[in-house]
């Protein structure tokens, strides 16, 4: 693995971090032809960082097979237009396993899930991420953090025994926090992806983190990219009209613990015709009620 | 299925319902004979309800091979001395898959694990519960509930439409949010079982549950006996001295977000030269020097 290999990840996490939804057909399966014209439409929306097997993937609802054909599905289609993540989790024989097939199949970068064990000591956090990031020593690696608990400090050594792990997706809901965290664990040493998508970009921006992640996106490219670009001018006046225009779509994205966070940008899609409404339980589609808010949202933006 | 099947099911609920630890031999795989020995300490220590697959037995860092070791070899251990529920999860072709496996096996009830999903609706999670339960009719059908956002209706809502949904473990840390809960579900309807184990137990059954998990019974079934007999006995004097008796053990396990929650289990185990204290990422052993205490704690009980 070369210096000029890690520099290309760590440019493509500095970005627009799109976590594509997952289609699925009438009976169930995922729509493999609807899931390449999705990628498609980020890809000629200028998109050129995508995470599949994330959570707006429904990573855990899919089966094992489903999870390898999303990541075969998206690296074939991406085509060397974009940068490819791949989510992994579960139990570690899983996650290695899943490490190793995104790189056979030419993935540059894997993001590890919080590891939804209960039981998560400091040190065998680091355990488990050694453990998954020495299993692919070629692939960047990028921790997915959620756990306000965890010191800067523990990501550091990992760091040190793992010169793949390059950036991190930080997604605790207070950007005090997370500048407090990236500190700790070495602010230049990683990219910091902001992991809680445009509701939290500009506050985490301000803080240092210079990429996030978007599940909007999937909805309206155009929209998240105003945005990066204009945290990248350091114009936050312009990232906050854009965060203005988006607020209700994300509020009903996050209402109820978050019930419908995928569920909202599917029936988004919907709504502008480019895949079926269905998610998979726990989640649920919206009542029929609520679906008109949504398709409004979506036809204002300039899509 | 007959009402007389469900009448065992729910006696068995009521009760110590314990949930044996997974031990691992040195080369990380589990150790069979160990864990077929430790499960004969419980039944010989008057254990008559076992959990195979939950998360002190680290469910979420077994392999789907080895859980379904994990539910044959107990199955088989126990022989009719002891109702298994067997813990199901992760998506919903796998916990269905699991389900039928664990009757197949010849286990008597499944609990559903608490989705890990990220983006739970309250009615895709009656969907996802009910989608396992109709899996197994024959079943008796436990849910762990960790939710405090999820109302008592949908719990009532589930149980309409699958009748062996007979008893849930409630996991939320305060005992007035388990009462209503259960009122609004239906106080009578369902076995109520603690799923915070020994501490929070006498103020669970204060608000009607009647039986409680716990992991602690790996180490002194005889100290969990103790206080479902003083419970029982509606003492709850009696309950709260076994409560002060195992409370620094508890402290233990629950510190730093339950860090050491299965770990602390395990050292105890292996003070009492019963298995190893190996356990997986990203839990981990405890530091040499925080291990004395926990074997003095082992060793003042009457084991």
């Amino acid at each position: 693995m070369s210096s000029v290999t890690f520099e290309t990840q760590r440019a493509a996490l500095a970005d627009v971090v799109a976590i594509p939804v997952t289609p699925f057909a009438e009976d169930g399966s995922v729509e493999r032809d609807t899931h390449r014209a999705l990628l498609r439409r980020l890809l000629d929306g200028g998109i050129t960082t995508i995470t599949s097997n994330g959570n707006t993937g429904e990573f855990y609802a899919l089966t094992p097979g489903e999870r390898r054909l999303v990541t075969e599905l998206t690296v074939d289609e991406v085509g060397g237009r974009a940068v490819v993540l791949v989510g992994v989790g579960h139990d570690l024989p899983t996650a290695i396993d899943s490490a190793r097939h995104a790189r056979d199949a030419g993935a540059a970068m894997v993001m590890v899930h919080q590891p939804v064990h209960p039981y998560v000591s400091a040190a065998g956090w680091v355990d488990y991420h050694r453990a998954i990031a020495e299993s692919v020593p070629e692939l960047g690696v990028v921790p997915y953090i959620r756990n306000e608990g965890l010191a800067g400090a523990r990501l550091a050594e990992l760091a040190d025994q793992c010169p793949n792990v390059v950036g991190v997706k930080y997604a605790v809901p207070d950007a005090a926090h997370f500048a407090g965290f990236a500190r700790d664990a070495g602010l230049d040493r990683f990219v910091w992806v902001a992991g809680l998508a445009e509701p939290y970009a500009p506050s985490y921006f301000s803080a240092g983190a210079t990429g996030f992640t978007s599940g909007l996106v999937n909805v309206a490219p155009a929209v998240s990219r105003g945005m990066i670009e204009a945290l990248r001018a350091g114009d936050f006046p312009a990232a906050m009209k854009v965060w203005e225009e988006i607020r209700r779509f994300e509020e009903l994205r996050a209402a109820h613990g978050n019930a419908n966070n995928v569920t909202v940008v599917k029936e988004a899609l919907s709504a502008l015709g480019l895949c079926r409404r269905d998610v998979r339980p726990p989640s649920k589609p919206l009542p029929a009620d609520e679906r008109a808010e949504v398709a409004a949202i979506a036809s204002g933006w300039s899509i």
